[in-house]
Parts: C-alpha cells; sequence; structure tokens
C-alpha cells in the first residue's frame, strides 16, 4: 500500500508494516501498565498519620502478605497519590494510542480512500438516513472515549498535591476518575480488538491508490538516480520537482515525462528510468523489519 | 462539492456554504473575545490586601481612568484570577476553531481528495527528500499550536484557587502562559488567514470527486421517493441499500441499478428516478442561508 | 480580621469584605452563564449536511420557536462544538472559583487558626478514629470534584475539532462529561451554600489572630511614619525591618521595641507611635467599598 | 511535631518521618525517569516512511551506537510519539510531586503555625510594602511552575495521534513543550533543593504546635483505653468526643477534664490516664520505619 505522510503520498509500505507498529506500540504500552501496575500494588495499615501508632507493623506485613501486596513503609493517613498519577498516566497514555490507532482506520475509510472497512454486520443500518453509508462509528467512539482517559491525568496529578498527612480532597475526583478510565479503557480496548479482528480490507483499493498519483511517488528514487549519475542535488531537484508538478496538475504519467525530457535523458538510460519506478525495491528490507517484532 | 460525515461521503454542499460555517464560528469568537477583554479590562492600586489602607480610592478612580480601565471595587492584592482565566478560556476556543478549520483543508488536501492546497509559493521545496510532494505543513502548525494554547487553560483555571488575600504561585505559572497563548494564537491566525487568502481550489477535483461514488449519495433521495410512493420505510431502506452495497463492492452505477431493479420500478418510473439524483435539489435553500450570514 | 498574603499575615481587613469579593466573583460567573447559555439556545433540523436538503427552513423556524431556541442557519450535521465548548469552559470557570472559596473555608478551619468551622451536626463523628477532630471535609469534597469539572474543559474543547461536515467521536466524551459537569457543579454549589450559610465563625479566634504577631502587622505604617517625618525609604525599611525580625524571632511586642528604639524616636513621638498601631484605620475605606456591591 | 489530616491535629509524628516520605516518593521518581529515559533512548534513520527505502539498517545500527541509542525499528517517517508522551508524563509527575513538597513548607510558614521558613538572605526584603514579612515566594515560584509542567502532558499525548507515516503537527507543540518542561522542571528542582538544604526550623514552634490544643491530639488513645476496659466503642466514643468538643470550646485542659469526669474516672486510673498523654507512644516506631529508607 502507498505510505503517506502529510496526508499525501510519500513510498510505498505494507499495511502489515503499518499493523507491526501497532504491534510494537502495544507491546510497550504493556511494559507501561506492568510498571504502574507493580507500583500501585502497595497497602497500607499504618494508622490515622503512617505511624503505627495503634497497630504493629507485624499486622500490615501479614496483610499485604494475604493480599499479595507490598507494605507502604513511609505512608501518611493515606498511600502517596503520585503511585495512582502514575498509573492513570498511563491509561490516559494507552487510550492516547488507541485514539491513533482508530484514527487511521477512520483515515483509510475514508469514500475516496477505501482502503479498509471496520466490521459491519450484515443488515446493519449504516445511517438512518443515508442507506448507502458505512461509516466508522466504532473507531470515531474510540477517539471520543480517548479525550476522556486522557483529560482524566490532570485531576489524578493534582490530587498528589494533598496537605500534610492527608486531606479528602482526593477522593471525590478518584470515586469518578478511577472507574471511568478503567472501565472505558477496558471498553475502548475490546472495541478495538473487535475492530481490527474483523477489519475489511480491500487488497483492489490498497492497489489502486498505490498507482493513483501516476508515478509520482517515484520521484525520490529518480532524484538519487540522477545525482547517482554526477547531477548536483539542487539540479536534479529542479527538474524532478518540475516534472513531478506538471504530471500533478496536468494528470500526466510521471514516467513518460521523463522519458521524454531531454535533461533527464542525458543522465538516465530508458532501462535505468525503469528501475526507479520497480515498487519492490521499497519493500525489500519489510521482512528484516519483522525479525524485530 | 461533496459534503462528508464520519469522512463518508453524505450529500452535496458548497465550499462557500462550509466557509460560511467558518465566518459564523468566528463571529462567535468575536464577541467571546470582546465578553472576555472588557471583563480583564479593570484596574486596582487598593494597597496590599485591598483596602486602601494607604491610598485613596479617589486615585485608582483617576489612574483607571486614564488606562481606560474600570477600578476592581472588591481586590485582594490582586484582581481575582477568574478574570484571567475566562480570557485564557477564550484564546483556548479560538484556537480550538482555527485547528478544526486547519483540520479541514487538510482533510481536503490528501492526495486522494486534493481538492483544495494550502499556499505553495513558486521555487518552494515541499519534501527535501521527495520532489512530488506538496505537504499542509502551516494547517499542521496551526494544529500543534493549538494544542498548546487549549492546554494552557488549565494552569490558568488552577490559578485562579490562591490563599488568603494572596499568594504569588500564579505569578510563574502566567509569566509563560499570557505571552504563549496571547503570541501563539496571534501568530496561528495569521498563517491561517494568509493560508484562505491564498487557497488553492481545484474546481476539478471537488466536480470529480461528487461523482465518484457513481451515485450513491442521492440514496437518500430514492428512500424517501419510495416511501412518498407508499412503501413502508423499513421495506425502502431495506432495497435502497442492498442496491447501494451493492453499486459500492461492484464498482456499478447505482442509478442504473435501480433502474433495473424490479421492486424499485414499480414504484418509480424512469422520470421519477432521473428526478432522485439531481445534485441542485440538495442546494436549493443555500442562498437562503446566506442571508443569514 | 487580619487579612493575609502569602499565608502570611498582612493588614486587617474584615471577614464581611472577603466573603464581598466572593459575592462579586459570583455575581461575574452568573454573568458568564447566562453568556454561555445563550449561546447553546440553538437548534437545528436541517439535515444530514445542514443543507436543509429535506426539509424546509420554515419548519426549523416553528420548531425553534416552540423550543425558544434560536436556528442554527450554518449548521452541518450538528451544531458546531465551540458553543458546547464554551458552555463547559464556563462551567470548568465556576467549579474553579467554587474550589478556592472551599479552599479559604479549610484554610480558615485549620487546627492553629480555628477561625471558621464548616457546619457540623451535632452528634457527628469527626473522625472514627480521633474523637476531638473537626474535619472540613465538605469543603475539601468541593475541591476534588472542581478538579473534575475543571478537566472536561479539554476534551469539551478536543471535540471542536470535527471532521468535515461532522464525525461522532464528539459523542461518546459527551455521553460523560455534559452530565457529569453539570451535576457535579449543581451537587458543589449546593454543598457551598448549605455551608457558607451555616459557617461557625469564631469573633474569640479572628480578634486572637489578629494580635498574634505582637504588633508586627503595622510595619508599613511604621514605615510610612518615619519616611512622612524625612527619613528615606531605605533607611526607615533597614529600621523597621530589624526591628520587626526582632520582635518576631525573640516573641517582643513591636511598639515596645519602637518606642524604646533610639533612632525611631528621633523621628516619632510616643503619640505618632501609638496612632501607627490603630487598627480601624486599615478599615476606614470598607463602607465605601460596600457600596459597589 | 503534630500530623495534621484535613489541616486538623491528629496525631504527633517527627519532621524526619514526613521529609522521609518525600524522600521515598523522590526514589519513585527517579525509577520512573529512568524508565522514560530509557524508552526514548532511540533512534532511526530509516527513511521517509520507516522501511529503509534508501538507506540500509545497518547504518542505522552503526549511528545509533555511535549514539548509545537503541535503533527504533517499526518506525513511521518518525519515532512514535507515545515513548515522548511517556517522558513529558513522567515530568508531569515529578513537578506535582515538587508542587507538593513545596506546598508542605508554605502550610508550616503559615505565620499561626510558623514552624519552618524557606530560606531568606540576610538584607532580602520580604515584602516591599511590608517589612514585617517573610514570605514563602520561591515554594509558590515552584508550585505555579508545576501547573505548566503538568498541563504540557495534554499537548504531549495528544501528539501521538498523527495522520498515517506521520503529519508534523506534533513539530510546533514540542518546540515549547520539550523544553519548557525540561528547563522549567530543571529549575524547580534546583530551587527546592535550595529550599530544603537551607530551611529554617523552629524546634520551640514546633513543640509549642504539638501542645496548642491542650492535650485534644490524645483523644484516640483515651478513646481505646476506654474501650480496653470493656466499655462499647461507642459509649467510650460519646464520652471523650464529648469532653473533647468541651476542651475545645472552652479552652480547657482535657486531661484535667478527664480526670474530674465522673463516667472516665470509673475506668481509668489517674496513671492510666497519664500514660494516654504520652507522646513518645506515637513516635515507638518511627525507628523501625526508617530501616526501609
Amino acid at each position: 500500500m502507498i505510505g503517506r505522510t502529510h496526508g499525501v503520498h510519500a513510498e510505498p509500505i505494507t499495511l502489515g508494516f503499518k499493523l507491526g507498529g501497532w504491534h510494537q506500540e502495544t507491546q510497550r504500552h504493556i511494559q507501561r501498565l506492568k510498571f504502574a501496575r507493580a507500583e500501585i500494588s502497595v497497602g497500607k495499615i499504618s494508622g490515622a498519620v503512617g505511624t503505627y501508632s495503634n497497630i504493629e507493623p507485624a499486622a500490615e506485613e501479614y496483610v499485604c502478605e494475604k493480599l499479595s501486596l507490598k507494605p507502604e513503609r513511609f505512608a501518611t493517613q493515606i498511600i502517596a497519590r503520585d503511585r495512582h498519577g502514575c498509573f492513570l498516566a498511563v491509561l490516559g497514555l494507552i487510550a492516547s494510542s488507541l485514539e491513533k490507532f482508530a484514527l487511521q482506520i477512520r483515515l483509510m475509510q475514508q469514500t475516496e480512500i477505501s482502503e479498509v472497512l471496520e466490521p459491519f454486520a450484515p443488515g446493519q443500518k449504516g445511517s438512518s438516513a443515508m442507506p448507502h453509508k458505512r461509516n466508522p462509528i466504532l473507531c470515531e467512539r474510540v477517539c471520543g472515549l480517548a479525550r476522556l482517559i486522557r483529560a482524566n491525568i490532570i485531576p489524578a496529578l493534582e490530587n498528589i498535591n494533598l496537605w500534610y498527612e492527608r486531606d479528602i480532597s482526593h477522593s471525590s475526583a478518584e470515586r469518578v476518575i478511577f472507574p471511568e478510565s478503567t472501565i472505558l479503557l477496558d471498553y475502548a480496548c475490546n472495541l478495538l480488538i473487535e475492530i481490527v479482528d474483523n477489519l475489511q480490507i480491500s487488497a483492489e483499493r490498497l492497489a489502486e491508490n498505490l498507482n493513483c498519483t501516476r508515478g509520482l511517488i517515484f520521484s525520490q528514487r529518480v532524484l538519487l538516480a540522477l545525482t547517482a549519475k554526477g547531477l548536483s542535488r539542487e539540479k536534479a531537484y529542479e527538474i524532478t520537482q518540475e516534472l513531478a508538478l506538471r504530471s500533478r496538475d496536468r494528470g500526466q504519467d510521471f514516467k513518460k515525462l521523463l522519458r521524454a525530457d531531454g535533461r533527464a535523458k542525458k543522465y538516465l538510460t530508458r532501462q535505468e528510468i525503469e528501475k526507479c519506478f520497480d515498487q519492490k525495491y521499497f519493500l525489500r528490507h519489510i521482512d528484516h523489519i519483522f525479525k524485530y517484532l
């Protein structure tokens, strides 16, 4: 498929390579979640200000062991909220990546692009008013939920800043953000799993889009081929850009323009030009990259 | 041009109508800015805790009048920060709309859509590596700046919550967010004015995209025409959706499928079908709407 | 009572003056709420992309009039989210002021200060473990709720940035933030009304705290009296600060130190020193300020 | 010193124990920073869409090794922004704890409490207008800076959500938030180190405040002593609270009230009452806790 930067065609990639990136990003989040989960796996029953004034430390140790928690040795009335803040920050990070993944599907499902479709049950209505529509509403839902989970980081971190050995201002906020961020992130994860598992991919459209710029995406290879033949980068850029913009503006085939251009012909044979337009060249390292998955 | 919801073709609109919406949104922001600006146009020189303990109220009145400010009658050592917070919230609101406008241009500049291009100076390089590219980098810049200006609302509102007759914690934050939000918003506004003023619009691509679904966008009119002839909405939806999805999946013309469909033909004459596919029908109220601009 | 800046005694104010400031801040929020409420009092039934393609503008006008709403003339599929964003920003502003008011009560209820107590029902337990305690838990609750309502501004403003004629990503976020911000702010307002209505004020403690620095709070008047007698501000500051810090560090009466100081005596008579220590002087303009309420 | 919850005296702690909690919190942040720093220690030179289309993977490996970075195997045009987001989230977490530490000092420096003073250079002016003042302005500055660094998490996480193989909207935001969050956090850390290193502690005031409630802080021990003698918790609470509130409201010594109370005397000898008022009892586990530092 075509790789895009700034929403504009760049160079060929593969859909698997794109999804491989999501896989790696997800792996990083799993590591972060493990880190944050270990951090909040602490317990405390050391009394009103954390000094074990009316309970023995051994009691805390006994209870925490039963609960698979570590005792919090320097607590106040409560466990310090930087631990909870870190956990909720990780949930916000994960949600932001889910938003990114969902957004990519939404981008690829745009009518003019139509490379993928999020799952659509047989008989489902795409739009109550417009029967022809298939809308990526699940992906859009994930995007909206991500905004909530991300914003909850702010109260979670404001909650760190409690008075003396504790004030209870964090509590009313936590009663909302803890269930909200955990439940909604779980839901968003499940939505996205369902979407990716059943994603409808159009190999035909992927191929069509790859070719829809009539060879323009190979401009960098032409540029490099010209410079390899001794042309200055500046001059090579000028020629390549000029022909590329003409191809774009007039809907003409870039390769044909190149073949017909006196300046280009001076440096590149027909065969060398042909070689610049080989899609496979761009993908020759993909298998190598997948070894690192 | 085609109107889109969920990134998917819906019904025809005009580009002017789209821009008219931006105009209205901008007008609302101007009203909000006037409101917020009036709110912060106050002054105070009423002393260390706001009681005029070592200065006469008349002095404050005199000075404020010279500066075209209203005296703040119930101040503490400072003017309460809800005023500043409201002003910065309005800047964040405006920035969020600029982000929206810039995003629309980015969406329309995607290779497969190519309806508009942000300005591009002759001789400018689209990409140092890929000579064929024209990237909406100014619009992307506006989007990034909007994130900053929006996020600055949070410290501005946290600053409201000062101790007693004032603590100075707001000051270090304000030294950053005041210049940052005002300067960056001014810059983003100017960027967007430049972009919109010199926007390159492709009437050809607007027309092509309108037709690229082979008539699917008229499905609602077909649905309504069928129900107007006595068919139940449910049944009409079923027929229309079935033909629409067939048109989509097989790349066949929706109007032709309709003409050939036995069920549809029972309810709609060829002329009635033709009428459903009239673009101008969708735009018949546009001039009316513009009277409210 | 004593006015405080940076948590440190500054000059005398009155509790009524402090509450007068809250009153004014509340009045400003009422104006903002009216402004934002008028902004969202619009309706639209202009169809899938806002063009009245299948409905007459008159129908929208008729329905909106019945609902006391204004028709939104330039809509897309929906009403633009800058309107909703402004409304939620105002709720966040109000919440931030409630947090400020609640914080002031918490500050004044600290054990060493004990000027006010939030209401406490007869028989209520202050702390399950510590029977002597009376904790400002309602005020702390208001502070926590404010953090939520303020943070909801961020998703509300991110929601402005929708695609084309609408995507539905705002919806999942709005299903949470609309009920959350409106209900919690209503609750927080009611909590604070109850607290302020039944606030227990200790006139005794207010008086005690006013005097607890042994006259130090009158240092500015001494400074001004010395400079009025021709001493340079620099020299006057040096003498006043030296005696003030001695008073503070050794727990000695500031007035007595002043009377005994050779340098001070050269410029100020006993009567002039006495005049500097008059609390009423600081409050002579309070009644004037209240005329502006 | 007295430990406080809700701003109200609870039970004795030590200042060292309080600072020990800060130490532990700082240690956790160091671990988080190491985690986040390792995460961003990656490099990529794999080309326009991350496929090594015009460069060999070996070149990336060579360069990254020279820079002590790991190669990012699944990149797009850039390294995914979840890495940068995690780093900035950790900076926001750290800043929130600095705000908490600075806030504790501000709380303890309030005039009525006066347990500590942030450093004050000889000859420094506390307030230009009020010579007697010593304000915790450095701690307040740290609090304001923390608000900025925390809020920068939001654009950092919004930046994750880029289009396709990259759009450049993150860049304008990162040019602000990267220098801002790193430089300001460094500055805030250094401020706080300077403050804590030179903190002026008043042992005298710590002792005075511990006793200023006339024994009320021992109410829990009295409660437990009464229940240990067979009184129901409910009845014991009722007696203890009644005497505690009388002590508070009338300024009478709690121990004396207890000794004189017929109900209390029935259960507790004079010696047993005396034992309840032993400060050292509360601190008997402090040394044990410090072993875990």
